[in-house]
């Protein structure tokens, strides 16, 4: 089955937006074992739309379109559809009575021109998007399918997994099963060489991914069944965690933040933080994850010095270590621990940049785990621009947590 | 003049790279005023490169290819071109001899396949790689070019600049000039409705797009100067922020954040938070701004209840009105502009889901800004899923604090 991608909107063509959904979706396609072939983007112009719409329809099988299902006269995705299949949309009443209803519970009346996302044609049905206005289409016809989802990438992601994932799988024969090993404290290309001789096997086929949390594993088996394909993948999987050990920190949709947290709350242990340069994104990661609120009590965002003191950590300890310090990081550690009345205290010390600190360069970061009796630590030096030097600090504070806690057994 | 862009590689459709040239290459095209009509990504398959190769010429001026020019099998792009134009590729000479010596000087014989980066055809000129083995083709024959440059990035933009951009800087006429307005607290199908007028001009053009933290008001014009080209956008700047007023929180590449933040720096003002559903969303949000560290001071991520009273909310606000009120969320950021000394203190509560908290539902959030003797607050129920609320949140924080200060004058 071949699938072809679109991407609709002027900004990509203007450079403002990477097209990150047709990333997103041809790595899931290869999950699907389905072929993709061309990816394109074109602009909120009608003609040009159709004419690539009606191309990439007479060319493969799927043809998987994201945006322009917007409510202005720029969105023109159920326009092209129309004009492709030669369909005359229709409003339909039921969606309609909701759209009406949505705006009227926040007070407004609905824009006429937002009924355009009530239309349906002959060959559609429509698909639910509960995190917006737009549905999204499914229009079966000859045998071939066009998809449309909108362009926001929560909105999108969450109709592919729920509405359109289900309906391609039963039209697809053999069973892909796919498992994906998720690697903290290791790059990509180093966990590609520990698995070298598993990358050149062909079923399941193992391939290595860099992910903004971790490195990814994927192993992916194809057979007639499924418990064949999961046989073949667990086989695989063995071996990889033979070769990784304590690096798998989590399977699929597991995060680094999500584990950490499941260990604590296994446990039933409470933790708080206190952090400088990442400036509040170690808490904000952490309660990310629903139900957070069992364990992480709470956080200190110390970017003025004075605040680190009046915190409890030591005025000598700064004065004798400089702020940006492993010991100032411990120090930290156990100061919110103790002050917030958690079993875990972790603290993060460093330079975010771009400026130097205390003479030490952009991505010098300290990070400490305490907990009664024992402090972990590790001091860092992290590369590249601000958000990113605070997202590498408080990933890796979440997986020294991590580690901190297997230690404990 | 119309150009097109194909990027060139397998790993493309398999979702391992993000396009990254794409964007590039098209807020460049913005720039120098050429139209882009289509962006394609294909695989390295010498047919549907070649196809989609000849239909890009048809019906475009300019074709720019990335990708597809080392050495390899895999490596298609010269070979396309040659089918497409319709030429037999040649060894130059001088280039095979350069080749040769670059690989003796490290020391290894030339593995023989590499010869096709000495390849050029009759309409082409090399373009000289610094940075690489692979040389960029310029094709060009009946006024139409096609523009060949290696996939890697930073061999890429270097040939960009210093190769492609004088030529064709030499055949375009037109200079385009773009202005971004940045608007917060209404939504893109609004500003749209009250921009009406403007949106149906055609130069200046403008163009609105919403992105995850403001919706942007787009307004390009092309002159055959650059000073013309400004003019005539100033003029339409100008109706849109009559329009639009103090909706506009900035433009070109400001966000909420750095605005805010420039706001308290240029009034010597500091700032505090206190944050419970964002869960320090807030203090990263506006600790991502380089030199943040001159206004803010810090922060307290509350998760628990108990916290919030340790920290200065009376216990009676919160028995009385819940911790999800706009009480509570008033009483944090007078607790947390007294407790940490700042000029102002914002309170964010609310309930970031999946669950109910106190009866309410997910989505339901209370923020206050508190200044000495004055306090703005807002009350609010966002959709989406714990991360898009949480960000909802910290962005209407940061919305109502410059909304506090223009306020004060």
């Amino acid at each position: 089955m071949r699938a072809e991608i679109l991407s609709i909107g002027t900004e990509l063509l203007l450079g403002q937006i990477t097209v990150t959904n047709a990333s997103y979706l041809a790595q899931q396609l290869t999950t699907l074992g389905i072929d993709l072939y061309f990816v394109s983007q074109v602009g909120d112009n009608l003609e040009r739309l159709s004419e690539t719409l009606r191309r990439a329809r007479d060319r493969s099988d799927i043809v998987i379109m994201t945006g322009g299902l917007g409510p202005t006269e720029d969105d023109l995705s159920r326009e092209a559809i129309a004009a492709v299949l030669e369909e005359t949309p229709t409003v339909d009443r039921a969606y309609e009575q909701t759209l009406r209803a949505f705006f009227a519970s926040r007070g407004v009346e609905m824009p006429e021109h937002n009924i355009k996302q009530a239309w349906v044609l002959p060959s559609v049905t429509p698909l639910a998007n509960p995190f917006g206005t737009a549905p999204g289409w499914w229009a079966e016809r000859d045998g071939k399918v066009i998809v449309a989802m909108p362009g926001v990438p929560h909105e999108m992601k969450r109709m592919w997994e729920e509405e359109v994932v289900p309906r391609l799988r039963s039209r697809t024969g053999a069973v892909l099963f796919t498992r994906i090993l998720r690697v903290a404290g290791l790059g990509e290309s180093s966990v590609e060489e520990r698995i070298d001789t598993l990358i050149h096997a062909t079923n399941p086929t193992v391939a290595t991914y860099a992910k903004r949390d971790a490195v990814d594993v994927r192993i992916s088996a194809k057979a007639p069944t499924e418990a064949e394909a999961q046989a073949l993948v667990a086989a695989t999987e063995q071996q990889a965690r033979a070769i990784l050990g304590a690096h798998i920190f989590g399977v699929d949709a597991d995060t680094p933040q999500s584990v950490a947290l499941q260990l604590l709350i296994e446990r039933h242990l409470t933790l708080a933080t206190m952090e400088s340069c990442s400036g509040g994104l170690l808490a904000s990661t952490l309660t990310d994850v629903p139900g957070s609120s069992a364990a992480f009590l709470g956080g200190l965002v110390s970017y003025a010095t004075d605040l680190k003191v009046q915190w409890g950590v030591p005025r000598e300890i700064v004065e004798t270590h400089g702020v940006i310090s492993v010991e100032t990081a411990r120090a930290m550690a156990q100061a919110v621990r103790e002050r917030l009345g958690a079993d875990l205290g972790i603290g993060i010390t460093g330079v975010a940049g771009p400026t130097l600190q205390e003479n030490k360069p952009a991505g010098t970061v300290h990070i400490a785990v305490a907990s009664a009796g024992r402090i972990s630590d590790t001091s860092q030096r992290f590369r590249g621009a601000r958000e990113e030097i605070k997202w590498r600090a408080a990933i890796t504070a979440i997986n020294l947590l991590r580690l901190h806690l297997l230690r404990e057994g």
